[in-house]
């Protein structure tokens, strides 16, 4: 009997219900902005945390969530078990998307050509599910960083062995996310990075990665994925220090090997705040470098210096997330993926809903907020106004590139006048920002 | 009389000497890998922190030193007083360069044209003081930041007309620079950046900073200084957020703008800790793009949260800095600034003194230290090594992008066996170097 | 003319107003559990921050803001400007109390005996004004930090005699605190740390500071000042290490000196997450150990690692701190007292009025917020029912020390069973707060 | 055969040996301050990092490390296979003591019952290997955070039944410690905090764990526990927050149980700089507090937020923690455990020699330096001398609690000058550091 069996599927009862197990703002249908929540928050339950995850940590010996697909002995059987599990949960919170590591959905082999069998063999049944509920997958990924072989890095491996490895595993990801239909296909640099710079080649390593990124670009066009190839970045963790450091370092890499046109960034919270930005930092400057791509969507603590991957629950937080991708024109072919897991001592299968239903209401409210801030316009106006004087012919010409420095300065010098600043109303407008909470 | 009157030059006295205001390990003549310490470790004493700061602090009303320089009521004798002490202390140290911002040498004037004699008029001081002293000039650069008029940045600045009144400063300072025969020209972007992004448009600071600095190197070609633009990576402080966050985001800022073979970093140790890297890090990275310039030697304390700018004292992560600087080929135009302070309360004039022999000791035995690494060659082979696969064809093609994904995964697929990894050998690594120290 | 003199007085209009410069929340006659929100909030105004602060900070050469009174050449004279500015700014806000340091309200003198007079002449100015406007004093305190003979520390400095132009200074603000009919008087430490641990004897420095704050204690009796001496924790900035870092390490300093009954803890929310906790962890900590005293609200930015000292502006974030302290009993000789400061961008009185009204919203919507949890109480039952198993006798018997290891280890030896854990629910809890917000 | 069969016993072999796996600086007999080299430095390897952790992290399915015992399929037929290598591999070192957890050496039983008896029997063979090799047993502790059961803590958990569970493991890992001629024994409040305050009751808390705590003092009493009972510090992970914070916090909460003359600290590297301080702070403080107990050496990684728990190998940073540690009279009961793994990268036999022999190399050097320091004298002749004003009979009064503050003040107000400070010479006291490395 499923876990999940006592638990109806989850309803919108607005904002006044006291049932814990209903949304309270999710209301799928609603329009916000010309679309319905559904279409704009492009919700995304992720495989791994929920379903592969015992809740072990690093002081544990083993896990503290005894879910009955763990103990079964045969590991395809247990991948099914799993799966089942897997679109029972998900189609009650009525989510319309998932996402998965290529081994969080099938196990690992024995050989390579066994795992890659085992994944086809799982790429059926999850097709199946897919047809049987509706749900469809956001991205596909491959785990590239959980078995020893990769405990130096996948794309950066100093072993071209290995390298040819992971070659295997994330082609035959993206070849299962395809067959699925797939939406996207992201990488994620868990130990692309190093951890001693004693033993390390920052160049190779970089050359590999770049030449890996490439070849995965050219996949995708073979294949026809329809959406983006996508870079989580994180500054650390597992690796002491990762490549794919923040969006601005991802950025720089693209540039650095032709690839800003064809490749985003998959963002996350938590990987934001270790990386010493605001989550809607991130946001904005994907957006200012023109490759914002998808949401992993969490929290961390911001006491604790490691990855949480707590569900969000700060209401302005979250609506100033949602705020910065509508300016960005919102999701297209991304989306809000939770990665997030309830607590280990959340134990049981309601906490798994709690934990969706609470993410899932901090979203619809933050997207309501996000709306009506656009909707005012009051901030938008607040920054163009900001910027009035670049309008200016001699300013326009700084920016055409049609000026030079002692044109600029010989300006200043014969005006020979100082410039008073203005004031930046900072506290004004986040005390505008407080009056849609 | 020099506040500095009754300390003699510092002179070279070996490791055993007792003397505390002797060296014991800075010989400038010594020959270290080619070349005299003097030319390797190129050390420059910085204006600003040893010759303009007063000992003030977030929380106090004034300074805790009292220097005679300060208490002169007309502001060009009181500069000329201060140049007259600088000259003072760089010529008993033996140190052969300095460094300055516009206005650490020549005041404010009350319009931007009175500020621009003011420069000039020290610049002829300057020029005398280095004809007499033989201290060169390492680099310059303009003060940008501490006006209330660039509050909101200065390239970046919101207005046009304050964007102007820092390109006449910057162009000045260039200008003064070339004048005195300095080499290289630094901006630091201490205000280039946000305080909330609730007023800030990204993308249109991105573009103002992106012609800023093009004008800037037109403008160094125009006048023909010798050395290299660089910009100097701080993720943070004063500005919540920098745009020139670190080395790696620095670089797809150049990438972006076309300038990756123009602009060279100056690396600060404090700042690549406030970043969340090592000082070693960003220099091993600067290396593998091609953009090394020039170091600020300092240190933070990695217990607070805020640039400290302390001396350096740790001789295995100076040996390690300095390591990775001479992998790289060593200092070419650049060289060491301590951007450092002695402490607020040491507050003599004997404590510069012991601020600088202690962190030009801990250069010079890095130095050493760095030798015997570079000369033992142990490291350096074992990371060679390690990437040794990668001389197959195969993965040499693949380097060369003349394979693609599903070849390399083809390849791995019909040989069909794991590969086990290899020890990364982090502790013996380790160990090899303390044999250096 | 008073630069607030556009500025009508702030009243409350309501959730929906559009006015910024009204309260939307802050209702200071509305009941909320059984008090008004004027007595539960308790609001103060800062001297120190709002008319002591030009804007400077590390890498300001001066100031951003112009206030008049800071060009007042005789120090007496900007003292007296600066009080009027004051006592109509904290008029217009409505808000009840402020609080001071000795130097924000009166200048240093000549000599200490200078000082002395200049402070008793200003308590006259003072005490008139708070006669006239209502507004009284939460707290009083000495600036102990910013005079350069304090560098070293006041209570814990090596120089006794600097030591006793402490206790000097100390003595004054109480009595000065007295006669003004202020409530409580605060201690902060500043630089009662330490830079290096290399000039430093902690043992000696912990009794000079223990006997300090005794003798602070006697005083207090002997003038028969009504409230609390309170310690305000902070773990650093401007020493690199605070003695009285937090909370907890606060509670152990006053047990070794026999002051845990006398002595309470301000707590202020940016020091909180410095050290490294939540504010809402420091609120729940100091009650349950019985040393809760009085806030300082503000917040800092969790990726700045410096005291940013800004207005509060996350209501869940504020509504959990402000149901710890009502969850304690709610203020009694305590407040509320704003020591934030509007960003040195916020050039205009204005901006100065948006940041305390929208601080003040905060809270008042965080308070309501936090009437609504009590009054619903699931929360608080949760905890209740978590901890229930302790009600058995056994159990009740290990608690009143009536029991020893070997019983209870052999109690559950003979049971020889294990004890399955329940679920923390924390999602649950998580999601149950939002409902209030 | 024993994975270390190919690795000879380490010998001292001299600073200039080429050998990696020979000491260079550890040499047993050599007399340091009155001691050998053995005996001042008292070495533990530890049982948990070198013989239990297989290499996982957060991100990874399994371990890196294959060690012939992780696949023994009977768990005391495991434990056993894993002592005998344990004692050889201490044996080659020529390390004298160990340290473990319960768990570490005996597995967890299908009962309580079997558990104990497990433990009982390992103790009978761990008993016969300290006897065939002379090894002993600096300290034991039990493991009451890896379990499941423990999830929301141990002593301070809401389930009394769950409290009872870990006191019979306490008892237990207490008497086998005493049965093994153990010295001290260690508490570890890996998740002696909480997750979320939401669901927690601090005062509840803290009150179980002040009578737990007694409860483990009184048992000493009774089984005649030679050494000390001490607590380690830490300020989270695996909590989000841990009770036993800092060496200040365990005072307090010492303090607060009446338990200061009972219990000391055994200090972490990593969890002080985890907790915002420097390790020779921790130590400085507890030896100023009198609860310096033991040292858990290691090092952690300044740019990542977790416990690494890496060897040590910065060597002027080891040696100012033994001077403090000397300062303070040197260990007496505790000893220098290495609480530290080699990477998971470094997957050799070979790797944990390098390992230990590089992290007893840097304490043997670092205690050479620490004695030159002493002998020196002139770092604690300056702080003597700083503190000289402090010898005034009037000061002397103040300390002996003679004074008041009207006394004091009266005093500087009569003499009414005011006090030059005097410079800290904080880069002179650095250099003279240096003099030693």
């Amino acid at each position: 009997m499923s876990i999940f069996a006592n638990i109806a599927p989850i309803k919108y009862e607005g904002p006044n219900t006291s049932n814990p197990l209903a949304y309270r703002y999710y209301d799928e249908n609603r329009v916000v902005l010309g679309k319905t929540m559904k279409e704009q928050l492009r919700f995304a339950v992720c495989y791994w945390h929920n379903f592969c995850w015992n809740g072990f940590d690093p002081f544990s010996h083993s896990g503290t969530l005894e879910r009955p697909w763990f103990t079964i002995a045969d590991p395809m059987e247990a991948a099914k078990a799993k799966a089942d599990e897997a679109f029972a949960f998900i189609s009650k919170l009525g989510v319309p998307y998932y996402a998965f590591h290529d081994r969080d959905v099938a196990p690992e082999g024995k050989t390579p050509k066994e795992s890659v069998e085992n994944l086809k063999a799982m790429v059926d049944v999850l097709g199946q599910k897919q047809a049987d509920t509706g749900i469809k997958l956001l991205w596909g990924t491959a785990n590239a960083f959980s078995h020893r072989r990769f405990m130096s890095g996948a794309g950066t491996n100093p072993d071209a062995d290995i390298f040819s490895l992971a070659a295997l595993q994330v082609r035959e990801a993206m070849n299962a996310t395809k067959t699925l239909g797939g939406i996207n296909y992201v990488l994620w640099g868990g130990r692309e990075g190093y951890e001693t710079l004693l033993n390390t080649d920052l160049k190779r390593e970089a050359q590999q990665f770049g030449r890996f990124l490439q070849m995965v670009v050219e996949h995708k066009h073979k294949i026809g994925l329809p959406g983006f190839i996508m870079i989580e970045p994180k500054p650390r963790e597992p690796s002491k220090h990762q490549y794919d450091f923040d969006t601005a370092t991802v950025y720089g890499m693209l540039k650095q090997w032709g690839l800003e046109n064809e490749v985003k960034v998959n963002i996350e919270a938590n990987h934001a705040t270790l990386a010493g930005h605001s989550f809607e930092h991130e946001i904005a400057i994907a957006n200012s470098l023109g490759i914002f791509g998808s949401i992993d969507m969490n929290r961390g603590d911001m006491q604790c210096g490691w990855d949480t991957d707590q569900f969000p629950n700060n209401i302005p937080e979250t609506a100033l997330a949602l705020y910065y991708i509508l300016q960005g024109g919102g999701f297209t072919h991304g989306g809000l993926n939770f990665d997030a897991k309830a607590r280990r001592q959340s134990l049981d299968a309601e906490d798994m809903f709690h934990a969706h239903i609470g993410g899932m209401d901090v979203c619809a409210r933050a997207l309501l907020i996000a709306e009506a801030m656009i909707k005012d316009g009051t901030m938008a106006k607040f920054v163009e106004d900001r910027y009035a004087t670049w309008q200016a012919p001699w300013a326009q010409e700084v920016l055409a590139g049609k000026s030079n420095l002692d044109a600029v300065a010989n300006r200043a010098l014969q005006a020979n006048v100082d410039k008073a600043p203005a004031s930046g109303r900072q506290e004004f407008l986040e005390n505008w920002c407080n009056k849609f909470i």
